[in-house]
């Protein structure tokens, strides 16, 4: 069995590298400190006897040798990036679980059938560099190498700038590290598993999302002496869009979700009339037919609030990741797993994107989750518990096993 | 009579200063490139034998000696600083028309009897620190220094910082530097001089303008497994404000007009259900009955679009300047300007505020105005001809030598 406290004060103590006052962790992908927690993972994998490989875009593998050479290892992991105000378990958990589990293995001298692999996936947020999933989704041939290094950040820096102003990347070739399997442990990210009680989640599949990118231009003019009538104020029209994007989502509730996260005005001063916004849009939901209906009212509305305020727009769809489905033997190991180790569980879907959604298309592959607080993720306040973690990696560990033992 | 070539390249000269390529200057308060263009003023100020004095806030005031030593300057200017995306003539023409006037006068060895003055004020457009008018709102004892010096940009940068970093705090008093009457040449920034044809504005007042900042705090939560129901997203309920400050102006148009310029999300990240949003609002009439009632239908609305989307609010006025009359003796001799070079003119109320607002409080002002094509400013496309830069600065000429002869 794992040692919980052992799990706990890993994740503690690498909090501080991004560590933020409220408690969260901003470390953002391919930054400085991204660079610091990186080194850190690949110093704690040779210790326990790991050879450590990067490839292009930077994605991490550790792989601990298994009695079998002929056969690819099983990996487990998720991604050490965050959002700029972070919690301290989205993603960690899944790559501190893993590491826990090494150490058990480690420490009780256990031999695994196949060799054991332990992923940190680069740039899984998708905040600094969009889309999500970038590092898991070049591994799995989704996008090449030429497309992550062509995403910008919002000052302006390439992934290719800021993969080589760290030195993460490797000389091993998308996919070339190959893998058997892949198990990923994370926290839920949504309020289900605590309404119910429940301590497992058997992760059966991720739904559907779609992101885009909206730029409304206008007319900048002075707030003062520039009449109503007069005005082509862009950010009028994405304050409608805005409101219609949450009622698109509304319209498709309880399973639909729609938001505009991020929003960007120019000039942004007090007496200019906006001439130009720029935001995202945000689209989730279990079916590919929903999702292509909301993409059509998204549509329309653009081009309504355009025409109603008389604006000039741009707009692209720039992500669309498919609902998926899991892999039916591993989702059964999971659900073993949570019996052994007496855990409660349920069966539940993903409405966050996963590196697992990635990897399902060239590896059977399944999550395990765990609870958080008030169903809160994506704020620093993100909070699950020592015996939480502990049971996720647990369920990791039972799954692992019995999935290499087949 | 002036020079209208002469002030032309000045004024494209000048513009190179903080010039963007799309024409316009980004030129902001107590940035390097402000001290490039005061140390070039101070230093053309001097070549024409005028002594350049600066006060705590950075006002600069350039004083070319008259007849008399008995009786204060008359004093004639506007600004130097621009918005970040501002044409080139919004306040330069101000003051570059007034060193036109100054070199004018040099050039014929022309005594006034009064001295003359010609003034540079600090932060007028309000863009980097709220409000705008700063610098002569200090001099009128509308505010104080330590005020002035307590103002903080976006980036946390405070006036005092940013005023001690290019060196321009002087010795003088707010105020200490008396002048007897001021008189301000500026763009129009609106329609009406254009539609009707004339190209003298003979400005009565400037309207009544109130500023006000929210902040809206929901919950931060993650996009994609946050259920619709559950959500706190602080950019849809800025978002209906948004739309309602377009409203409330529409309501009492044709006169009022109402814009939210400036808004900030955080964390600002795609797939981040925004956790708090602050945004600006700028009111303006005539008549402050009419800007109290706007009030109360914003604070209205804040607090209805808190309350459907369970959102907490802070909101406050920053600033109130209420309508102000120009006097009349110096009206008219604007009037009479415009008549004798031959020029047509109209009255007018400014929509835009101008030091001459608050300069107004301590010494007979008023302000002369040129159109400007399609009425567009705090626009890099900011554009006016030679011809009507040329009569705005004769028609400052002619009404400056009539007030003096009084
Ligand atoms: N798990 C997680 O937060 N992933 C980020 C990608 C997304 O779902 O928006
Ligand atoms: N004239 C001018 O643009 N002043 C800035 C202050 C304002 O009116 O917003």
């Amino acid at each position: 069995t794992i040692d919980a406290q052992r799990l706990w004060d890993t994740l503690m103590e690498t909090a501080k590298v991004g560590g933020t006052a409220k408690g969260g962790i901003k470390r953002l992908t391919l930054t400085d400190l991204d660079k610091t927690i990186r080194d850190w993972f690949k110093a704690e994998c040779e210790t326990l006897g790991c050879t450590v490989e990067v490839d292009e875009v930077g994605n991490m593998f550790a792989t601990r040798p298994g009695k079998r050479t002929d056969v690819a290892p099983i990996a487990i992991g998720s991604h050490l990036d965050t959002q700029p105000t972070g919690g301290k378990f989205d993603g960690v958990l899944g790559v501190l679980g893993g590491l826990e589990v090494m150490r058990t293995l480690h420490a009780l001298n256990y031999e695994t059938n196949a060799p054991l692999m332990l992923v940190n996936w680069t740039n899984e947020e998708g905040s600094r560099f969009a889309p999500a999933m970038l590092g898991s989704g070049v591994y799995a041939g989704v996008f090449d190498t030429a497309f992550a290094d062509s995403r910008t950040d919002r000052q302006g820096v390439t992934f290719k700038e800021a993969i080589g102003a760290i030195g993460y990347r490797g000389d091993k070739k998308p996919g070339e590290v190959k893998f058997s399997a892949m198990l990923e442990l994370h926290i839920e990210q949504g309020p289900i598993l605590e309404s119910e009680g429940k301590t497992i989640g058997v992760v059966q599949g991720v739904q559907g999302m779609r992101w885009y990118e909206v730029t409304l231009t206008g007319r900048e003019a002075h707030t003062g002496s520039t009449p109503m009538r007069l005005r082509k104020n862009a950010l009028v029209g994405a304050a409608r869009l805005v409101d219609l994007v949450d009622a698109i989502a509304h319209a498709h509730a309880p399973d639909a979700v729609g938001t505009v996260g991020l929003l960007e005005v120019t000039p942004n001063s007090r007496n200019v009339i906006p001439g130009q916004v720029f935001f995202t849009v945000d689209f989730r939901h279990p079916e590919n037919a929903v999702l292509a209906q909301m993409e059509a009212e998204l549509d329309a509305a653009i081009e309504a609030v355009a025409v109603e305020i008389d604006l000039d727009f741009e707009h692209k769809k720039v992500w669309d990741s498919p609902p998926v489905k899991f892999d039916p033997d591993l989702i059964a190991a999971v659900r073993n797993g949570a019996e052994k180790a007496g855990l409660s569980h349920r069966d539940i879907i993903s409405g966050a994107g996963h590196d697992a959604a990635y990897t399902a298309r060239v590896a059977p592959t399944t999550m395990v989750f765990v609870p958080c607080e008030g169903g809160l993720s994506h704020n620093e306040a993100e909070s699950t518990s020592m015996e939480e973690c502990a049971a996720g990696a647990q369920v990791l560990l039972n799954a692992l096993l019995e999935y290499d033992a087949r």
